[in-house]
Order: structure tokens, then C-alpha cells, then sequence
């Protein structure tokens, strides 16, 4: 990455270096179209592969057999699609612009003005001085909703209305699978286990619109945030993930963070948190929107405790008001807030291990214990939904005791909470208001599964959204990985978003390596879940991955992988001779062990014959012995 | 790590750099010593940690609070104890040399001749030529047991003789447990789900041998391989992992193989397992065998494979045997042996994503079409247990017929090869030979239960040993991970060593940091088991690295955790100015948001009052809404 640092004045004169190469070779942008609504063009990438080589063909028969391409799921945005310009001053094209306009409920209006405290400057002059470059955003007008509207999705849900959003998630969900499962083995034994999720075999808008009426799933989408590509978080869809990105009071820029949301999401995040804090927080959170192709979220406390210099006790419902109202109108997708934090749940923490580790939930319990009163977020949930629904910004409740050690999981300060946070997912859907629910945190593995039945039952299946779990405290700088096998776990049990953990976990602030780490590896947990819940269609990529593995098609395999660059670079470091990269053995087993080849070589002799399989290879024994023999060495040639 | 090439000649003039600093800084390796045999010194790693600062101690109180150093389990042999001399070419103190000889029932014998075939040359000259350092054996006899005589721990177990290896293990795996588990919380929800496994308080000497004789646990422990320090592998004892090492046709020397058996020791792999192939494979596993504290693996068809030039076909039960008793004489001390691939499992592979996976398994496929006749491991299996008796060396009854992607995941080659594997396990074990069996592979998490509990099942408890289980195909480089995931699930639920991946897998051979990587992550993964299980004892590091952290005593953290160098690398580099080094406050959070320190602002006022902390909570809040403010910015002081 080529980030150069702005010296003074305007950034347009340098310009800003964002990953948009090609994911992999032979990797294309397509889109397909909707039908309800013909002008959705949801995006996917298209991984064309090589054919599969026929060594000893029925007589007449072509030597070669087609290997179908394979759709995945793409959340990299427009950034991958070279036929786009993009220029991160103008932001991305607000494709869901229309779609607002078009319902007739929305009205522009003159948002709130920017302040310097926005940004952490007491007065304009500081933060001219600071020459802080603005997002123009001029062409792109304030919406809120019209008086006694309510434009959230959860709204048009309940009221039988598919909107283009509900289809275009439709179609992205489905990847084209029942095509390209044609071929999949379906065998009882791969069904998976849903744990009560209800997967169907094709994603239809009708069923988006249901799970969203039901509360069992949120769209996240801001109608000041047009640029978004229409995504789903519920767990009766493809299980999602997201990563965390900030400044810091130490380190980073602005332009920076824009990149980091880019490289984020290019390797598969489904939405981006901005945590940023200290100064310029305003200026960064609109230079991402206006740039994100994906959801973005916020700890709106944040920014409301730098108003009032860091200290939990001055805060006021009107400072984080007046807070929540600023972000809405930048666009903010999702707000994270810890309404469940409550005076009589403090105390609970006093003899825990590691006491409060949720920043937001710390600020809270100090704010209720300096005031001895109870949390303001949950005294004006209310008055928070009635902001939430003019907007059409998601809850994400956030769980500020969740356990931060193994010895902490599930105890009575971490349920407590959550029985509150299902008291007001209640109240929220009561007001057509889109909300998910956060969760923990540190948790043994055998204790993971209590969280999730807990959840669905206090929350009547709202989305479950949760960090990790880490399912053992011993291991910093691998915590992405203790993380993501409690990950996978709840995400099978039934988790809809997996909050990513880099191994800079409890360490440091992540790096651009980190972040493509921790986002890999929560593909993963992701994956793996999908898979054993047995989503339909997700085993579609795995297969074409192993058969290309086993038919030694090594560029297949790179660019079927989460992470094409890595299985590339390590399968060339490995092998010295130049010749040896195409050679058909497997570099771990050496030239004489190729014992996949061999497998195939099985295959090839049934199918010559022209005869079913399993009795080819029964009568066919005798006679292989002698062309074994006769064959020697020959099957391991070196290219 | 440097690694001189030796020129030629004698290989002592070059010292070998092996691994020998300490694993992190306040760290001891101390002896425990036994009460049945008082010569055993069982060797631990003991972590010393700072005192805990109480910031306002009650009146007349000290102002700090000890903190007791934690034992643990250290694989890493004498390599870490700075007072043991090592020299390569002496090889390691032969500690288990006087039990063996007291039993009186072994005698020495003039083994095997070394021949150049075993070493993958056609000649003495050829060998000559190639100059290979031979280790210098005088002064280490070659034993077996006497005529009629069976020395495996199982057949002292049965007849009721506690050994010293049994004495060793049972302190080696309490670490000292019962003492420091007084301070551990132990409510019920954190007592673990073992899934039928029986995890006593205290492991006694006695519960070593009935498991032991039970056949529910193994100790790998060849009489020529006396420089073990022993270990057991059972589902009622903490969880083991494996590493896999080995040189290749194209890589490697025999130093670098001596090191690396060290280095993933060092890390904590339990045992090792060398899969060499090509030349001096009998020279590369002499050093290593004669230079490791941990218990030895190999595949012995790999090196009998060698012998016939990579053909298959040519390979007969009297070249295999031949091997057998090459690799007993020199202290292998556990043997993969594929006796399960039967001629009528090999066509239900012909239809699978992936075929046949495993090399053992493949080269046996391979042989049983060649000749269109039973796997002759199976046919001469009976004739191998007299082999295994008479040096204590355990079966791995190894799994030929691994699925090697998702979609052959408990098939019917699988399962009807594990049928297979339970009934040579009952074979075995009517010869007391003690025995393991080895599992996948490549297995969505829906599918893991089914396959521990039929390996529990079929193989009447034996001890399970995991490749994994992979969880997706699509991440290659990512395969410790996907992988981790499956590992810790299936050691969850009962198996008893889990064989790590490193991220090249598929891809390439592992380099050191490869090795290390996935070490630290299989060491993840079986600790995150012992942790669910609810093995006793297991949650006192992890409870004393989250009291560190919390307390922010961050090198107590660093040299608790399993990487001790990374994890105070990345803290490192994060912060820029030295001066933060010790503040007090996460990186993660900045300087306004330590929701750590809040959290021991509230118990710190309890302590204060002298009263019970619950009621000082309730009690003090309003007071301290006026002490907050008094206090206000000071509680984050920079260093």
C-alpha cells in the first residue's frame, strides 16, 4: 500500500491508492438483474476454471470436460469492478437513491450543522488550523422522514411491500445455487444441522420480506446512506461478518481509514464499524460513508463522550441526542447502545474476573454510578426508537458486561443484561425499528450454545451478533483464532454476524495484515458454520475447490480460496525448480506419494471400460495388476 | 536461527544452534519429584508473577498482594533447563534406562546392520560417497524383550504393576493443580461437559495404570528410545497434539531436522511424528530419536516404500517387516500402520470428491489392485503385534481412507475402514499392545460428533488421534484455522491428540514459523478442550493471565500466554512512545476509555470500606458520584 501523507492543503493533488486489483485471476465482476424490480444489479464475482483433463477419454469423446464457473458473494463493492471509476472525493454512485425517492415518504432537509466539537476542536479556528479537508457533499441532500413516516425496511416488511432492497438480497443470497448444485452430492449425511433455522433450498424477496416482518432479520440501510449494496443479517441466511476499523488518539488518517473499510471489505467483510475516537471522528465517519458499498456501524457513546472531553459522568441524554441525530444524517447504518447496562447490573461485576471490558459498557456503569441513576439510554429508549425509525438506522443493543475471561462467561451480570436486551428488542419492534442483538465476549466452549438458545428466546430471534466467543484466555496475539472457533460454533447454533478479532486483540491496533487476517479467518467461521447448518448451496465452492485439488489444478484451487494471493504465494516458495509448478504431484507428499493421481487413476481405468464404477473396478482387479506392472514409473512424470 | 551448512567431513567442528533460551522472562524449569519411585523428576515450566499493587490498601495493610507462580506442563525437554549440557552427538541422559533394566525382563542383542537402503542407497559406496555423519550408538545397547516376555506398559498395567513412567505421568499432568486451583472460582456453570470422559480431582498413580490397562490410554514408550520423559494419551487426561516433521526429496538436512523436532517442542507439541522421505531417512530419525524427550512417530511404509524405489507393488511383508525392526531397534515409539485399507473399501473411494487421500492409504490401495489381494497388513497383522510386545512400541492404527474434502465426510469407505480399525484394536490389545487410532480429515461440523463417538464405539475407548478435522476446503493457507476449529471441537468431545496443520498445508512443506504457527494453534485448540471438558485444573492459567490483564501487569500476561515473544512483539509495536509502555491503559481503548481501570476503581472503593464488596457497591453509590467527580481526569495518568 502507497499511502502517501497529504503535507498541507487540499488532498485532491495526491491521490489516494485503493486496492482495486482483480481478486484473483480469472476473477470477473458480473451482476444479475432483478425481476420484480428490472433495475437491481446485484453484484457477484465469477470465478471462471480450467477444464478438467480427461487422460484416457471413451474413443471419440473430447478430451477435455467444462468445469462450470463458480458465483460467490461479493462484498467488495464497486472497487472491484474495473469498468468503474471511482474517485473517492464524488463517493460511490447512491444506487438506492432512487428506490428512497420513490417510496414518497422521505423529505430533504437542512441537517444539523457541523461543529468543531464534532471532530474534538473547541472552536472553528482550532479546526482550521488542524485544515481539515472536507467530504463535499453538495448533490447529496439530508433526508428524514416525513412527518408520522416510518422508513425502515422492518416498516415496508410488515406492511406486505417488497421493496428493491428485499430482492436485491434475494438474489445475493441465492449466488445462482440451484444451477450450480445440479452437480453437488446431496447425500443425508451432508444435510447438516440447523438447529431450528429454516433454510430454504432458494431465497425468494417473499421470504427476505417475512424474516424481516418477523423481526427474525435486519437490512441495515440508512436512507442517507444510498450507497449501500442491500445486505441481510438474520440466521436464516448466509452467515455474516464484520469488521471494526478506527482512528485512534495515537495513530491514522483519514485517508487511511477509507482504505482500511476498502481492504476490509474486499476480503469479505459484510459490514464495517467505525470505532474511531479522538479527533476528526466527523470528518473520517463521512469520508467512509460516503465511500462504503457496505453497511456501516457506530458506538454512537464514542464521539458523545469526546464532546465532553473523555468524562463519563458530564454526559447528557442531549449530548448523545444531539449526537445520534449528527451520525443519522451522515448515514450510519447501525448504532450500537448499551441500553442494557443498569444500575442494578453493575454491581454484579464487582467480584468478576475481569470486570467490565466493554468500553461502552464501562462508560455507562460509570455514568450510573456517578449519578447514581439508572442508564439514560435505557430511560429514553423510546424517544432513541422514534430517531431510529425517521432514518431508518438499526439497533444493534450492545452487551456492555459481557464476560472479558473464561471464569466470567455466562454468569449473572452477562444474563441479566440480556434478559433486558430482549425486554427492549420488544419495545423496539414494537416501533417498526430494525434490531439486532450483541453478545459476548470470552466463553468456554461448552458454553456457547447456553448463549445462543438464551438469545432467541429472550429476543424472540432477533439477530444475534457476537465477538468471537474466545474460548480460552491464554493465547494474545492469537486471538483470532481462539475467537474463531467459538466463531464457528455460534454461528452453526445460529449467530447471523460474527463480529471479526485481529491477533492484535488485547495488544495493539491492528495493522492492514491484521485486518486481513482477522477477516479471513472469520470467513472461515462463517463458512463453516453455513456449512454445517447446511445452507443450500454452500458446499458449491468447497467442491469445486477439492475437485480442482484433485485433479491438480493449481490455479483453481488459488483462485477459489478465500485468500488466492496467500495459497499462491505459499505453494511457490515451496517447490524450488521453475518445472516443478505444474508437475502433477503434491509438493507436502514428494514425487512417489502421489496418491491422489492414484485415486485417479482408478477412476480413469472405470471409466475407459464404459462400465459403472464399482463394477468396473471389482472385475477389473486382476487385469490392473498387470497394468500397474506394466505402467512402472510412468504415472509420476516430471513436466 | 543459524543453521551452517557442514562443508564436509565431521559434522563436530560445526555446533548446532538449537533452541535453548528460555521460553519467556520469569521463567523456571522446575522438578517434581516422586513418592513411589523418588528417583522421578517430573519437569515443569514455572511462570513467576509480580505482586498485585492495591491502590488504596486498608489502613495498616501491605500494598501489595502476592500472586503464586502458575506450573506448566513443558514438553519442551532439557533444552530450557540452562544447567543440562547438550551435545548433539551424545544425544540426551537415557532418564527411563535404569526402569527399564530393573524390570529384568529385556535383554540387549546385536541388532540390525545398518544397510544403505535403509538410508535410500544402493551401496555401501554410494553411501561412503555421500559422507553421512553416522550418530555413534556405543554405549546404548539395542534391547528387546526376553523370549516370551510382552514390555509394554499395557501388560504391566493388566498385571497391576505401577510403573515409574505411570508415577511420572500422574504428577506430570496434575501440575500441581489441587493448590492452585484454591483460588479458582468454581461455580457450576464452569465445570465443563466432558461427554462421558472421567476427569478425577487428582490423577493418581494408580488411575495412570487402570487407564493404562483399561486400554482408554497409552503411554508411547519404546525400550530403545530411554531418553523419553513419559507421557500418556487418553481422553481422561489433558488433551495432546502432535507434530509433524520430516525432510523431503527436495529440502532439508539432518541438522535442520534435529532442530526442528526442538523447536516444536519447544512450543509444545507433546509428541512427534518423522515423515522422511528420500535419502538418509534412517540417519535423520537416529539423531532425532537419540536427541528427543518427546515419545518418536513414524509411518513405516513410507521408508519400506524407499526400499522398492517408490513401486508399490513391490513391496512384500518381509521388506516391511525388515522396517519394522530397523525403526523398533532404533526407538520409534509409536508406529502409523495402515492395516485397515481393505480391498473392498478401495472401490468405494471411486466416487468421491477427492479419492484417496492419505499417502499410507494410497500406496496400500494401490498395492491391494496391483495384486488383487488383501492389504498384507491386515493379512500379517498378529505376526506384527509379537514385533510391537516385545519393544513397547504403540499401534496408530492410521486411516488410509480419510475423507480429504467435505463432501466425502463420513462416507462409507470412512466408516467401514474405522469397523475395521476397532476390530484390529481388539486384536491388539489381546496381545497387550498398546494402540491409538487415527481419524480425519477433512469434516464440516455437523459431521464431527458422529465420528468420535463411533471411534469410541468401535474401538472400545482407545485412544482417537485427529488430523483436525478440517472444517472448509476453500481457505488453503488458512489450514491451521480450519482446521483448529474441527481440533478443538472433536477434543471437546473426546479425542485424545490431535495432529496439527500447518498453513502450508496443501500447499507446501512448513518452514519454522509454519511449525510454530501451528503449534501454538493446535496448542489453542486442545486447551480450549481441556477448558469445555472441564478438565480440573485446566482454567488456572487462563485465570491467571485475565487477572494479569486486568490488573494491567502486562509482562505477567506476555510470559503467561502461549507465545510469550509475539504477544510482547505486537504489543510493541503499537505504541510509539516509549513512555506509554506501562501506562495504564489498553491500546485498544486509548487513554479515555480504560474500562479495565473503572472497573477496579469499584472494587477498590469496596476494599476500601472494609465491607462485603456487593453491599459496598449498593451502599457507596451515591458517595461515590461525589468522589468521581472530586477524582476526574486524574484517573488516566500517563507514565
Amino acid at each position: 500500500m502507497n499511502m502517501p501523507k497529504r503535507p498541507s492543503g487540499s488532498l485532491s493533488e495526491h491521490t489516494i491508492e485503493l486496492s482495486r486489483d482483480p481478486i484473483s485471476p480469472n476473477s470477473t465482476k458480473v451482476y444479475l438483474e432483478g425481476e420484480i424490480h428490472p433495475d437491481i444489479r446485484v453484484p457477484f464475482r465469477e470465478i471462471k476454471l480450467a477444464p478438467t483433463t480427461l487422460q484416457n477419454p471413451p474413443a471419440g469423446e473430447p478430451a477435455e470436460e467444462q468445469n462450470e464457473p463458480v458465483l460467490v458473494y461479493d462484498t467488495s463493492g464497486p472497487y472491484t469492478d474495473p469498468k468503474v471509476e471511482i474517485d473517492v472525493h464524488k463517493g460511490l454512485t447512491p444506487i438506492r437513491r432512487e428506490w428512497i425517492l420513490a417510496r414518497g415518504d422521505v423529505e430533504a432537509y437542512t441537517g444539523r450543522s457541523e461543529r468543531p466539537e464534532d471532530n474534538g476542536y473547541k472552536n472553528a479556528e482550532q479546526m482550521k488550523e488542524k485544515d481539515i479537508e472536507r467530504f463535499n457533499r453538495s448533490g447529496r441532500p439530508v433526508y428524514r422522514a416525513k412527518p408520522g413516516c416510518n422508513v425502515s425496511q422492518l416498516h415496508y416488511a410488515k406492511q406486505g411491500t417488497i421493496t428493491p432492497e428485499m430482492e436485491y438480497i434475494a438474489i445475493r443470497e441465492n449466488q445462482r445455487r440451484l444451477t450450480l448444485m445440479e452437480n453437488t452430492e446431496r447425500e443425508n449425511r451432508l444435510k447438516g444441522n440447523a438447529f431450528g433455522a429454516t433454510l430454504p433450498e432458494q431465497i425468494t424477496p417473499e421470504f427476505v420480506r417475512d424474516e424481516v416482518a418477523r423481526g427474525r432479520a435486519i437490512i441495515p440501510a440508512n436512507i442517507n446512506h444510498p450507497e449501500t449494496e442491500p445486505m441481510i443479517i438474520g440466521r436464516n441466511f448466509l452467515v455474516k461478518i464484520n469488521a471494526n476499523i478506527g482512528n485512534s488518539a495515537i495513530t491514522s488518517s483519514i485517508e487511511e481509514e477509507v482504505e482500511k473499510m476498502v481492504w476490509a471489505t474486499r476480503w469479505g467483510s459484510d459490514t464495517v464499524m467505525d470505532l474511531s475516537t479522538g479527533k476528526n471522528i466527523h470528518e473520517t465517519r463521512e469520508w467512509i460513508i460516503r465511500n462504503a458499498a457496505v453497511p456501516i456501524g457506530t458506538v454512537p457513546i464514542y464521539q458523545a463522550l469526546e464532546k465532553v472531553n473523555g468524562k463519563p459522568e458530564e454526559l447528557t441524554w442531549e449530548i448523545y441526542r444531539d449526537t445520534l441525530i449528527e451520525q443519522a444524517e451522515q448515514g450510519v447504518d447501525y448504532f450500537t447502545i448499551h441500553a442494557g447496562v443498569l444500575l442494578r447490573y453493575v454491581p454484579l461485576t464487582a467480584k468478576r474476573m475481569t470486570g467490565i471490558v466493554s468500553r461502552g459498557g464501562a462508560i455507562m456503569a460509570k455514568w450510573c454510578l456517578a449519578h447514581h441513576q439508572e442508564n439514560f439510554l435505557y430511560t429514553h429508549f423510546e424517544e432513541t426508537c422514534e430517531i431510529m425509525k425517521a432514518y431508518d438506522i438499526s439497533f444493534s443493543l450492545g452487551d456492555g458486561l459481557r464476560p472479558g475471561s473464561q471464569a466470567d462467561a455466562n454468569d449473572a451480570a452477562q444474563f441479566g443484561e440480556l434478559e433486558t436486551l430482549g425486554e427492549l428488542t420488544k419495545i423496539a419492534l414494537k416501533h417498526d425499528v430494525q434490531t439486532m442483538v450483541e453478545g459476548p465476549g470470552h466463553v468456554p466452549m461448552h458454553l456457547i450454545k447456553e448463549n445462543m438458545e438464551k438469545q432467541l428466546q429472550e429476543c424472540d430471534e432477533a439477530p444475534f451478533y457476537t465477538l468471537g466467543p474466545l474460548t480460552t484466555d491464554i493465547a494474545p496475539g492469537y486471538d483470532h483464532i481462539t475467537s474463531g472457533i467459538g466463531a464457528a460454533m455460534i454461528g452453526w447454533y445460529g449467530c447471523a454476524m460474527l463480529c471479526y478479532v485481529t491477533p492484535k486483540e488485547h495488544l495493539g491496533l491492528p495493522d492492514r495484515d491484521d485486518v486481513k487476517v482477522g477477516v479471513i479467518t472469520y470467513k472461515i467461521s462463517a463458512h463453516a458454520a453455513d456449512l454445517a447448518k447446511g445452507h443450500p448451496g454452500a458446499r458449491v465452492r468447497d467442491d469445486a475447490l477439492s475437485k480442482a485439488r484433485f485433479e491438480f489444478r493449481w490455479e483453481d484451487q488459488f483462485n477459489l480460496s478465500l485468500d488466492p494471493e496467500t495459497a499462491l504465494k505459499y505453494h511457490d516458495t515451496t517447490l524450488p525448480a521453475e518445472g516443478h509448478k505444474v508437475a502433477h504431484f503434491c509438493s507436502m507428499c514428494g514425487p512417489q506419494f502421489c496418491s491422489m493421481k492414484i485415486t485417479q487413476d482408478v477412476r480413469d481405468y472405470a471409466a475407459k471400460l464404459g462400465i459403472d464404477e464399482q463394477q468396473a473396478l471389482d472385475k477389473g482387479m486382476a487385469e490392473m495388476s498387470q497394468t500397474f506392472k506394466d505402467k512402472g514409473s510412468e504415472i509420476y512424470q516430471k513436466v
